[in-house]
């Protein structure tokens, strides 16, 4: 999926449409969080659930391993998530905008909900003892999504290091070794 | 909450916003089933979680009583829904618009999900012998509720009988017998 | 038309566009009264005027019998309804969202416009001794009807006794024999 | 009214809404088309109509004198325009972006449907010896409205005639003179 | 491109897109002053830059002969325009709706801003004895462009004579020739 | 200004808006690199013209050093950009989303327009001998920035150390030192 397509999906012949159209399962299986910084997601997006074409949402969950899963610092383009623990403790939180980048965060156990307002980055953290688990709602079928370390560090072909040794006051061979680790995990 | 409230929400000044207005609690919490058909939602919407104002996303959690807890047929106007089953066994449909009120329907188990569209009627019903639990995602941050029967039925003031009688083909008499059940139920 | 539909038709190449694609004729023309309840809508959404595509409207001429003709309690998911009396007397009415369930009710005549925002129910009767007619614009290009009594109880397939019978307060002899009633009708 | 109060009005207190806020009375009462080229524009948007508030569609009813009774080009800033005649015959028509300028028009008689894109020059002509009465529906509740002669040759100041002379390609003594006309008329 | 394509560009697949879908080179040129009333927009929208597509904005280059180069009255249907000067001096100004008619204008030197809402009839005038060169952004990837003198007098076909005697309150014969030489010049 | 407050300004009185509230002077002037990794960003937004209120558009003069001025990787929550090359040389580019982090980059030269969509990780960097000057479109009166380097890194209050040495494969104390930096920069 691509930021071109961000409406790009034509709708089904109403006369064909059946329910399995509206349909998705496995989200009661836990993601492999051994991978991936100890997290995992799964998210349920009109490419995989072709009935939300055109409604405005999608879904996800995500499984956190213990001690220091985590899901790294990230945004979506085209949506607000809002998060739901069902088990475990997270410390949670996102940056707003310029010039003020205050940090908004909390310590998120069962039964607790955050927000995370469209294109602001945030993250989840999971510093306990047992594996937790989160569920998301998105308001985009197509949200995408913006791995920060990843999109700044790994991508294809990779930016400049003199680019990013000065954006993040690196010297450049700490941006090089920083770029073989996110190439090689993308 | 009323229609024409639909985006009347005045956002809080920045300088004052805290993270508790991104945070919610208490959706571990089981919800009363043993009223209101067998079912209970706990609604998180903007004028229970104030950050959502003007990010187009809500949430629900929705508990439903072993053996017929019925969330009884209903629309929201302003939202479509994407509902995940997190325990038990759910029958749950939708029904589509005018001229050919199709039924799109399924059983569904823990982990999976199923979306309704904006503005259609739908219903989610536990015939199995252990409580479940749903958790769903709206695509407004105000997506409101409307209950068929209870709109219909339980209006306040009510509808005329004669309207009513007509549009159900149902007697005067059984639409005032019905009037009167919804009324208190209201 | 239906509703995973909502926003695709394609639009004509623009080359070979023509003022009658911006065109419809007969809406000087009565609906026949004699059945659905006495009351007949002629619906101009894009599929019969092609030209409204992506313009986010629509209209409608709605004629009732005289004594008693009623367009029945319906919804449109994706459109505001305004109604203006053309001739006879209308008893008009829609009801708010839970908890409140307000009837905001009027007897029109003549000249008189009602509104009917997004995705709630609404009525209209004619109690006169005469015809009436109203016409109404809708706010999308597509605004979808459910009719209650039709996608309650006389979908395709049924929706299950069980549900019905339990949400209505009814016994499941009196819903089976609404669900006759109303399959047949569709 | 004014262009940049595009979104500009606050909701009523929902507790104090009362089913006036719906409704608007008047519309069968013919406009007085004396004055105004012989024609009468009776615009029902949310100034009139409260409960238009966020809703997305307005209306109006346009009254036509017999022998060139005209509503003379036009546009609306934010909203199509679907129109029905009542009665009478009108030549409508509108006139297409650059580079094509396409003037698609029509010959309507009663029961007629014209629709007028967002944004385009369109106008409505009586050249018969009958009134005309049209209704129609605006994809706003706040639509504006541009008269094209008036807003050029009557603003408030004028604009420089040397810019006039040159666009329309007429003497500064034509201009001057026209806009002496349009600013009594305005 | 026609006022019926609105939303009608297909997106590219994904897997094909390019740094060069992004990508509009040229706009260091200036423009050919020499027709036109001494104005020529370079216009940058969705058919010549496809990465707009859906993205809601598009931009333009807009040069101005010295000695009353002008840029005459004209609207965008879908989108605001802002203005900034980059060289040279320019008289400004848009109209706003009915029935004020106020004309907000300004004298911009470089460096200065200016705002022109959605739909409102607007223009730029250099008055001044050298060239002047202006940047426009505007909020849709198909802004459209309807010059109000040549959409009014020089359609194809024409609007008839008496349409735009009257609303002009020219004599037929006036109008005529304004139709001779603006149907010349498109 | 806050992610919160997106759409929170209310609109003036129509009665007292004048000229003026469309107007913005000051981008012929060149903004002072000397600091902030020698660019320097002059945002012209809601806050700063009043009359883009509602409008959905902003616009951004952006100045860079000779010799490695670099307007460092960032996101608008809620705007697509437009830039346009005015003087010098710029290297820029986006990011896709995951999982393919494709790098859309071009070397841009006078003239030369590149496209940024809407939340997508993107910077420009003057690597020539002479500064370097672009002007911007932005799809929001309101579009927000977020500089990924500073928000992860210089937040208030930052983020926890284990968080980020974790996302960004570094060990705690080049953290430590990050935040110190960051810190300060904000």
């Amino acid at each position: 999926m691509n930021a071109v397509f961000v409406n790009g999906l034509v709708c089904k012949n109403p006369n064909y449409v059946k329910p399995e159209d509206f349909f998705f399962s496995g989200l009661d299986k836990a993601g492999d969080t051994s991978k991936n910084l100890g997290s995992n997601v799964t998210l349920v997006n009109v490419d995989r659930l072709a009935g939300l074409n055109t409604l405005g949402i999608s879904l996800a969950r995500i499984d956190f391993a213990p001690k220091n899963g985590l899901n790294p610092p990230h945004i979506h383009p085209r949506a607000t998530e809002v998060l739901t623990v069902m088990e475990g403790t997270l410390y949670v939180g996102f940056v707003t905008s310029a010039p003020e980048f205050k940090l908004f965060s909390k310590v998120l156990n069962k039964g607790d909900v955050f927000v995370f307002p469209q294109g602001l980055i945030h993250f989840q953290f999971n510093f306990g003892a047992v594996p937790a688990v989160a569920f998301a709602g998105l308001s985009s079928q197509n949200p995408g999504l913006v791995t920060i370390a990843n999109a700044v560090f790994g991508s294809n072909p990779p930016i400049s290091d003199d680019v990013l040794a000065k954006a993040f006051q690196l010297d450049k061979k700490t941006v090089d070794w920083l770029q073989a680790q996110f190439s090689n995990s993308n």
